[in-house]
C-alpha cells in the first residue's frame, strides 16, 4: 500500500455541479492533501507511525492516500470494512472494537485469506471466549488488550488485576497469541484548550505505557502499543515506546474539530452539495434538499462556542459563509437560516442555486452516501467517483 | 399492488438470532400487521384512503403490506425510491419533496417508463422553471402545490397569491398539468396531547382545503388534495373532500411515536440487535456493539417527558427494560445505563449476550441498514431477508 497512487483511481466521469442531482458528498482534494500532509508531519514529530483508522473515510483510495509511504496497516470499525479493505490488498488489519465470539468466523476466515486481522476485548471472560473458541476451531488469532484511558468507552484500567489475566489467558492458549495493548482518548473531544488536548494525550499515553510495563513486568510482551484519536494525534508528545498512532477523521476533519480548534471551516474537505429548493422570507429562511439523513443528526457543536446547528453553509465554490447555518433538519429537508438572526440575501440564493453545507461530523455525514465525489481542477468540476463501503452485512 | 402478499415474499434463510452478525435491524412482522392495520382503521374512519409514505420502510414487501387492499399508491421521499418502487411495480407515486430542476430529467425518464411519478412545488418561480423544462424538453409532468400548515418546512400559505399564480402558470403551460395540493403537518411531532393532536389534524385539514376553495374559485381544479403525517392521521377529523392520507412511520412506530402516546415501546416492531462487548461496573454501563452509526444520533425523545437516549433496551425475546437505556453513542459502540441510576444486574447481561435497541426515530434508524432481517414464528429466529432503498443515486 505504502506506494499507492495519489492520483484518483478513475475518471469515469467529468462533470459541473450545476448536472449533480443533490444531496451528494463531494471532497476537495487539495484539502485532503493538505490534512494527511499535517498529520503525517504531526506523527513523524511524535515519534511513531500513523495506523490510519478508516472508519471515516471508508474508501479504498483515500485510505491509499493515508498509508502512501507508511507500512500501510489500518485500523478499521466494522468486519465490513475489514473484508472490503482486505479485498483491496491491505493485510494488516486491526479492528478496533471489542470483539464478540459471533464475529470470530468472520475473522478466521479472513486471517485464512492473508489478512492479518488483529481484534481486541477488554475482559478475562471474552479472553475465555476467544481462547476456548479458537481451540475448538483450530485457528490462530491475534488479541489487543483495550485500555480505558479516561472512562470514555470501554477498556480495562491499566491497573486492573484482570488486564494480567487476561493476558496470560491469552498467551497460554496455543491458538491465541497476545499482541499488545491499545487505547482511544475518546475524551478529547471533550476538551477545550490546547493546554486540555496536551494533557489528554499524555494521558493517552501514560495509560497504555503503565499497561505495557505492568504485563512486561509479568513477563507478557507487547509488541504493540497503540493510541489514538485526531485532537490527541495533533498534541503529541514524544510517544515512544508507544508503537503507533491511529487517527480517521483527520484526511476531512469536521466542524467539531473546528471548534476544538484543530483546524478552520476553511480547511474542511468533505461537504454535502444541496440544492435550494424554497424560499420563506416571513421566517427568514431557506429550504435545501439536505436533510437529516444527508447531513445526520449530529449535533456535537451544540455543546461548543460556536453551534452550527446541523451544518455550516458554503456558496457553490466553497467560501464560507460563516453566519449560515442550517437550524433544523426534516429527513429530506434541511432549514438554513442566519445564526445572528440578520435577513438573509434570498437573491444570492435563488431556488435552483446550489450551495455547500460543512459537516459538524465526517463520520456520520459521510456515511448517508455510498460514494464521495470528487473535486478536482478549479474545484468547480467532478473528476472521479470513488465509492465507500457501509453498514456490517458480511459474507 | 393492492393484493400483494402479506406473507414474507422470500425464505431464503433459517437462522437463530445467536447466529447472527450485529448489529443488524430486526422487524417483528405481527406488530407491523397490528400497527398497519391500526392506520387501516383510522383512515377508513376518517373517510379517505391512505397514500403511504415509504420513506420510513424503503421495502417493496413492506410497501406491499401498507398498500393491500388499497388502490396502490404512495410517496416517497427521494427519486431512488420512485425508481425502486416503480420497478417493482408502483406505478402511482409522489414524490414529496419540493422538486428542483436538475431533478426533471430523472422524472422525466420515469414518467417515459409507465410511472405517474407527481411532483411539488411551493413558488412561482419553481413553477416557471417546471413549465420551462417541460416546454424545451416535451415532456409532460404533473404538479402538486405544497402547502404550509404550520410554518414547520416549506408550502405556500393558503392566503399567499403566489399560490394562485403558480397553479395558473402550470395550467397555462401545455407540459404541465397542475394536479392539486398537499400538506404535511410536521408540527404534530411538537403536540402534547391527544388535544394538541387533534387541533394539529384539524389544521392541516383546513389549511388545503382553504387553498383548494380558493384555487376553484380562482377557476383552478384540485383533483387531489393531499394531508398527512402519522400522528394527524391517527387523530384525524372527517376529512372529505381531503382525497388521501400521507402517513408513513406508522409500520414501525418508534420512542418518539410513543413518547407522543400513539403506542407503547411494546408496540414498535423495528429494532436493532446488539451484542453486548463490555461490563464497567464502576461506571455502572455496559457496552454494546451498536453505536451511533447502527441507531443513528437521532435525540428526539430529550424533548419529549422520557428521556430515552439513544434508545430503549429490551431483551432477547423483545422484553422492554424500562429503565435501560443507551445514554451514550460513538461511532460503534453503544453505553448502556439505567435512566434512575440503579445498579445494573450485569449478570443478567453476560459478555457474548444480545440484546435489543427499540430506536427513538425508525426513520433514521432503519436508514443505516441495507436490510430487515423479519422475525417469525416465536419471535426468535429470522425467517426473510427483505432489502431496502438507501441514498439519493440516480441513473
Amino acid at each position: 500500500m505504502g506506494d499507492a497512487l495519489i492520483a484518483p483511481a478513475a475518471i469515469d466521469q467529468y462533470r459541473q455541479l450545476s448536472e449533480l442531482v443533490t444531496p451528494c458528498a463531494l471532497i476537495d482534494l487539495s484539502l485532503v492533501e493538505k490534512n494527511i500532509a499535517r498529520m503525517n508531519a504531526s506523527a513523524a514529530r511524535a515519534g511513531a507511525p500513523l495506523r490510519p483508522h478508516v472508519k471515516t473515510v471508508k474508501s479504498v483510495e483515500l485510505a491509499n492516500m493515508m498509508t502512501a509511504g507508511h507500512s500501510g496497516g489500518i485500523t478499521v470499525s466494522t468486519l465490513a470494512e475489514a473484508r472490503y479493505f482486505g479485498a483491496a490488498g491491505f493485510t494488516d488489519i486491526l479492528y478496533a472494537v471489542g470483539i464478540a465470539s459471533a464475529k470470530l468466523p468472520e475473522v478466521a476466515d479472513l486471517r485464512g485469506q492473508g489478512v492479518d486481522l488483529k481484534i481486541i476485548l477488554d475482559s478475562a471472560e471474552a479472553a475465555r471466549d476467544v481462547c476456548d473458541w479458537a481451540t475448538s476451531q483450530q485457528v490462530s488469532l491475534s488479541v489487543l488488550a483495550e485500555i480505558n484511558a479516561d472512562d470514555h468507552r470501554g477498556g480495562f484500567d491499566p491497573d486492573d488485576a484482570a488486564l494480567l489475566e487476561a493476558a496470560r489467558i491469552l498467551n497460554r492458549c496455543d491458538f491465541t497469541h497476545f499482541a499488545g495493548v491499545m487505547t482511544h482518548a475518546g475524551g478529547s473531544y471533550d476538551c477545550r484548550s490546547d493546554t486540555e488536548l496536551e494533557a489528554m494525550a499524555l494521558q493517552e499515553r501514560d495509560a497504555v505505557l503503565v499497561s505495557a510495563e505492568r504485563l512486561t513486568q509479568a513477563g507478557v510482551a507487547c509488541e504493540m502499543i497503540s493510541v489514538g484519536s485526531t485532537p490527541t494525534a495533533l498534541h503529541a508528545p514524544s510517544l515512544p515506546p508507544v508503537t503507533e498512532i491511529r487517527a480517521g477523521v483527520y484526511p476531512f476533519m469536521d466542524l467539531y474539530q473546528a471548534g476544538l480548534g484543530l483546524c478552520e471551516p476553511e480547511d474542511i474537505a468533505l461537504c454535502v452539495l444541496a440544492t435550494v429548493i424554497g424560499h420563506k422570507p416571513r421566517l427568514n429562511r431557506l429550504l435545501v434538499d439536505a436533510g437529516a439523513l444527508a447531513l445526520s443528526k449530529d449535533r456535537g457543536t451544540g455543546a461548543q462556542e460556536i453551534d452550527r446547528g446541523y451544518g455550516l453553509v458554503c456558496g457553490l465554490t466553497g467560501n464560507v459563509q460563516h453566519r449560515l447555518i442550517v437550524e433544523t433538519v426534516n429527513q429530506e429537508h434541511g432549514l438554513i437560516t442566519s445564526s445572528d438572526q440578520s435577513p438573509l440575501d434570498f437573491a444570492a440564493w435563488p431556488i435552483g442555486s446550489q450551495l455547500r453545507i460543512l459537516p459538524n461530523h465526517a463520520c456520520m455525514t459521510a456515511a448517508a452516501y455510498d460514494a464521495y465525489l470528487v473535486l478536482g481542477g478549479q474545484g468547480d468540476a467532478v473528476e472521479a467517483r470513488w465509492p465507500r463501503c457501509g453498514g456490517w452485512t458480511v459474507a
